[in-house]
C-alpha cells in the first residue's frame, strides 16, 4: 500500500480513524465521523469519560452533541479505548489532545507527547496523522514531525501523511460548525493535503477547504483567537475609561457601532475560558517586543480584581460580607470552567475572607437560585447565562445591597433599593 | 427671541450657520449644508485656503467634494471669511478646527482656543454651538463650557445650545458619508439635541440620530478611531510574528478571516494619518494602568523602522543607496500627509544617508514615476494607491535590486529579478 491508496480507500469511507483525545474538540468530531460513514476509535485517557460515552452520554454540557452522539453510538460506528493498541487498526489519526497552560504561561505538552507515544507504538507506514489541537507555531516541524521520524524510522509525507487542520468552533455549536465552517488544511505536501480534505469533505461535500503550510495552520489559529480576544480586550479597557468618566461605557460602544461599518466593538465583560486567553500566550512568549497580546492579556485578567475593587468603593471592607455570585463557567450556556475569570473572582472573594455562594444553572456543584440569593449583602451576575436575563425579581426580593452586572443585562431602574453597578459604569 | 425659537428657524432653514475650520472636516460640511439650503459663512484663518475656496476649488484633493463645492459656491449661499466679526451673523456656530497632537502626544490645543476667542466675541445669546472636532474627553464640560460662560455671562443650555456632534467620515468619501452616517448628538440638554439634529436631518430626512452625553459624544469618536486602530496595530504584530516564522502573514490572515465571521483582522500595512494615531493618545495619557492603546502605537509607530531593518538584512549599508519610495500620503487615493508613515520611513532613510526619490500620483512635489525609478538601487511601494497596482514592469526595467511591498499589492514572482520583501514575510 502507498499513500495513493490511502487516498482512495478514503476517498471510499474504506479507512478506520483514531482520535486521541476526546474533550470538546475530538468527541463532537468523532461523533460527526462516525455519522459520515467512517469507523471510529476513540481513545482518552480518562476512564470516567469513556464509560459516559459508550452509554452514549455526553461528559459535558452540548445538547446538539448529545443527539448527534447518540446517533453515532447506535451506528455502532464508534468505539472507545484507552490505549490505541486496544483499537482497530487506524488508517488515519487525529490528535485532538489538549495543550493547556502551564502556570509560567507556557504551554504544557504533557498530552501531546502522551498522544505522540501512543502512535509510536505502532507502524505509521502508510498512515496519515492529522493535528487539530492548538499548538505554538513550528509545534509541528520543531518537535512533532522529528519525534516520530526518529521513533518510525519512517520519512514524513514519503512513508506517512500528516497535516495541520486547526479546529475553529464555538464550544456549544460544534456539530453546526463542523458542518459549516470552511476547514484550514496545512499538509507537509499534497498527497497529506488531499487525504484530510477527503475526511472532510466526508462531512459536508460542500465543505470549504483552505491550503496552507504546516506553520501557516498553527498561526491561523492562533490569529483567530488573538483577534477575538484583543477586541475583548479593548471592550474592557474601554469600560475601564468610561468608569473613569462616569459616563456608561456599554451604551456609548452601542453608540459607536450603530450602523457603523468600520466599528465592531464587542460589549465589556469577562474573556477567558480554555482558549483566548491562552493562545495569544503561545506567541508573545516567543517575542522581544511590547506586545499588544500582553496588555491584552493584563487587562483581561485584572477584570475580577478591578470588580471587586468597584465594589469595595461602597463596600469597604468585604470580610464576612455575604457574596452571591451568579454563573461560574466562562462562557453562557456553558459547564466550562477552565480559565473561568468567574472562578478567578470567586477565589479573591474568598481570600479575603467574603462568604461565597454560587449559583450557575449549568454545574451540577452550585447552589439553587433562591438558595444562594438568601440573605445577600452582595449579587455578582458574573456569566451572561440566558437564564439570568429575567430574575431582576428575586434580586430584588434578596434585598442586597450592592448588585454588580458584569455583562450589562440589566438597568439602573431594574434595581431601585440596591446600587448598581456594571462593568463600564460605576457608582 | 429664545432656543425654541431657534429650533423652529432651524426646521425652517431660516438661520445663518458659521462654520469655523475649513480644513477636510469643515470644508465638506459647510458644502453639504449650503446646498441643503441653509446660509453659511465659513471662516479660516488660512487665506491661501480662502482664495481657493471663493474660486470654487476644493484646496485638497477630493473629487466629489469638488464636484458639491462647485454647486455650493454658484448657489451663493456661501461665503468665506478670515474672522467672524466679518461673517454675516450667525445663528449656529460649528467648530470644526483641528485638534492634532502635540510633540509630547498630548493635545494641542491652539485652534480651538482660537475659535473660542473668535466666537467669544459675539454676543451667544439664543445662539446654538455644535463642536465637531475630535476631543480629549471631558474638553467640553471642562474647559469649553467654563470658558464660554466665563467670557460671555451666559448660561450653557439656558442663554446658548451646545451639542458635541463628532465627525466620522473617512477622507475622500465625506459628501456621501455625510449623507449616510448615523449622526451622534452629544447636547447639553433636550434643546439642544433638538436643534442639531435639525440641522443634520436638512441634509438627509432619513439620517439616524444617537442620542448621547457630551462626553459620550466624545468618547464614541475616540472609541470608534482607537478600534481600528489597534486592529490595524494587530495585523501588524501578526506580521512581525509571521516573518520571524518565516510564513507569509498576509496570506495567512486571509485564511483565517475567510468565510469565518468572528474573525475580521485588517491586512498588514502603514497605519498613520492625522486622526488614528493620536487618538488613542487622548485616552491613553490619562491611564495609569498597561494600556492597550500604547502597545499599539509603539507597534504601528516602529513599523517604518522594521521595513529598514528588513532591507538591512539584504544590503546591510543603505548610505548613497539610490531609495525610491511610491507613495507619501498616509492612505490610498488622498494628499494627504499628515502623520504619514511614509513621510516617517523617508526621514529615517534620509538620516541615514541614503538617497530618496518620491513619487506620489497625488502630491504634487514629487516626481514623475518615470524619474523616480531611473538607476533605483531599492524601491519602496509605501502607499496602496490603485495607480500602483499595475506597474510592476516599470519596476522591473528599473533594476532595482530590492523590492519592498509594504501592502502586498504584488507576489514574489511579479520580480524574478530582484529580492522581493513584504511587511508579513521576510526574505
Amino acid at each position: 500500500m502507498t499513500l495513493e491508496d490511502l487516498l482512495v480507500k478514503t476517498k471510499n469511507r474504506d479507512v478506520s480513524i483514531a482520535i486521541i483525545g476526546l474533550g470538546r474538540v475530538g468527541l463532537p468530531l468523532a461523533s460527526v465521523l462516525a455519522n459520515s460513514g467512517f469507523k471510529i476509535s476513540g481513545i482518552d485517557a480518562n476512564e470516567l469519560r469513556l464509560e459516559s460515552i459508550i452509554k452514549g452520554v455526553c461528559p459535558f454540557y452540548d445538547p446538539p452533541l448529545q443527539e448527534n452522539l447518540e446517533k453515532a453510538i447506535a451506528s455502532g460506528n464508534v468505539s472507545v479505548v484507552k490505549n490505541i493498541s486496544e483499537s482497530s487498526l487506524p488508517n488515519i489519526i487525529f490528535f485532538t489532545v489538549g495543550t493547556p497552560s502551564s502556570g509560567g504561561g507556557t504551554v504544557d505538552y504533557t498530552q501531546l507527547y502522551g498522544a505522540l507515544e501512543e502512535v509510536s507504538k505502532f507502524d505509521l507506514k502508510d498512515k496519515m496523522i492529522i493535528l487539530r489541537s492548538t499548538m505554538p507555531p513550528k509545534t509541528t516541524e520543531d518537535i512533532i514531525i522529528p519525534y516520530l521520524e526518529d521513533k518510525s524510522s519512517l520519512k514524513c509525507g514519503i512513508d506517512f501523511g500528516l497535516a495541520v487542520c486547526p479546529e475553529r468552533i464555538l464550544e456549544g455549536k460544534a456539530i453546526k460548525e463542523l458542518f459549516e465552517l470552511p476547514e484550514i488544511i496545512g499538509g507537509i505536501n499534497e498527497i497529506s493535503n488531499e487525504i484530510a480534505k477527503e475526511v472532510f469533505l466526508a462531512i459536508n461535500p460542500n465543505k470549504e477547504i483552505l491550503i496552507t503550510t504546516l506553520t501557516g495552520g498553527e498561526l491561523a489559529k492562533l490569529f483567530t483567537n488573538i483577534y477575538r480576544y484583543i477586541t475583548f480586550a479593548l471592550a474592557n479597557e474601554f469600560a475601564v475609561w468610561s468608569e473613569m468618566y462616569g459616563v456608561d461605557g456599554s451604551e456609548i460602544i452601542k453608540i459607536a457601532n450603530h450602523n457603523y461599518d468600520r466599528c465592531n466593538i464587542p460589549r465589556p465583560g469577562f474573556a477567558g475560558g480554555p482558549c483566548l486567553s491562552k493562545d495569544g500566550t503561545f506567541l508573545d512568549n516567543n517575542t522581544t517586543f511590547t506586545s499588544i497580546v500582553s496588555a491584552a492579556w493584563k487587562l483581561n485578567e485584572s477584570i475580577p480584581q478591578h470588580i471587586i475593587n468597584s465594589i469595595k468603593k461602597i463596600e469597604v471592607n468585604l470580610f464576612n460580607k455575604k457574596i452571591t455570585v451568579l454563573g461560574l463557567s466562562f462562557k453562557s450556556g456553558s459547564d466550562d470552567l477552565r480559565n473561568s475569570p468567574s472562578v478567578k473572582l470567586t477565589e479573591i472573594l474568598r481570600s479575603i475572607g467574603a462568604n461565597i455562594l454560587i449559583h450557575d444553572p449549568y454545574v451540577k456543584s452550585t447552589s439553587s437560585l433562591d438558595e444562594s440569593l438568601k440573605e445577600a449583602d452582595i449579587v455578582i451576575i458574573a456569566t451572561n447565562h440566558k437564564e439570568f436575563t429575567d430574575i431582576k425579581d428575586k434580586i430584588n426580593n434578596s434585598n442586597a445591597k450592592i448588585i454588580y452586572d458584569v455583562w450589562s443585562m440589566y438597568q439602573k431602574k431594574d434595581f431601585p433599593n440596591s446600587k448598581y453597578l456594571r462593568l463600564g459604569k460605576a457608582i
